[in-house]
């Protein structure tokens, strides 16, 4: 996938579908965090090692648009990567894709605050420089 | 409702349905979860104040029949008390009504912990009285 | 909430909150599908009349923006209102607020197809006027 | 895990947990559900397989015991075994486990239905011997 470095897979989960026979918008939400959980794990030592050193990420804003339905118990692949790390925000794109086909893509953009005072805090040097040494390696 | 003291409406949202057309399983769980905390601010000063003197309540146990199906946007009538409150350990009894039908019943069991240690701890006697009291009253 | 014509309130579950001890992101996005519903069934003689008539509202595009975190228990009203409507495709705008703050605000896309063949179809010119003097009696 | 002859992993997503900093106890309800899937999957071709031939499957009962608080990213195994297929009915055994620790363990039942009357229907004969064969052959 073009410029995303990372991929994870998801089943779609029976409960992940509604009455219209299709997944429910908002499970693509819960998988994109999903495809970021995944990344931080192979990039930066799993998204609790972050917690554990007393820092929390934020959800500030989703954006998602949906290119084509899904269904129960198909595999999506979840590209993404990270961008745009700058002091305490930073972003990650996705594409959803079933075989080549797209089924949705967008963007989330998160800030990092201090696990006690939920205070912005920079993204810790360690971090950043992990990501940026991942999404250099891909490029 | 015979020998259940309260009740609260839930309405069903479009994202608890699944692919059968119907209310996943699973929002029935999270409905009687619903009713408790109605049933708790109605006669405990609520949850939250609960958690606020420093206990957690978990959930040690669910049981749920299923007798009819429900479906997206209808309103459930979710009839709740609680019982055989001992120590630390307390019982709901739910049944779920549309209109005169009942669409499912069961019993949740808990149990209280301290906040900080995550140890059992005795209901505050505070709170046993006022459900203790709740339940008499609506005999 | 000024130009939003409807709003309607959510109160946050605790099955909705996450282990940062705040609402989780993806549940906004349940909640902004509530509000269209509640939309509906103030305007166009609810989703399931809808439904009924053949049509079924997909979604095709999700933004949501978070400006402050949200706790279990609390109140938050849905401001939304209905626009763009035309063909097959229409958007709806909302700001999700507590008390004076604002919370939360984005929008969704959708699209019209019909319920047998899940091909586009024109929102029906009865949903189309209905929807256009609700939103043009409120401005 | 003597006597449940399937398991499938599941790992908790932030997504799960709650403001308990524990995995909601609704969550369980879920991966029974995913497990019953990739049991299927196993021993009958998938669940879809089932649809397409006309049947739905109900779940006409649940029973959780929660033995121990479950973490975000966690992984959890889902031993599980199918019990007690007569007629229209039948049972899953399951018991959640974090390594060599109990989580939770219970059991749902289920009811096969008419895809189109949703009747109750005998579970067909070619499922009901892939299945006893299943479980013979792991006994």
């Amino acid at each position: 996938m073009e410029g995303l470095s990372f991929s994870t897979d998801v089943r779609i989960r029976f409960a992940e579908t509604d009455a219209q026979g299709i997944a429910h918008h908002a499970s693509f939400v819960v998988w994109l965090e999903v495809a970021r959980v995944a990344y931080l794990e192979r990039n930066a030592g799993g998204y609790q090692a972050i917690r554990d050193r007393g820092i929390e990420v934020l959800t500030t804003e989703v954006r998602l648009r949906y290119h084509r339905a899904a269904y129960f118990d198909e595999t999506l692949t979840v590209w993404t990567r990270c961008t745009d790390l700058r002091g305490a925000r930073f972003t990650y794109e996705y594409r959803v894709e079933r075989g080549d086909k797209i089924v949705a893509d967008g963007y989330t953009r998160h800030a990092t605050v201090d696990r006690e005072t939920y205070r912005p805090t920079r993204v810790p040097a360690w971090l950043a420089e992990t990501i940026a040494t991942a999404e250099s390696s891909s490029a």
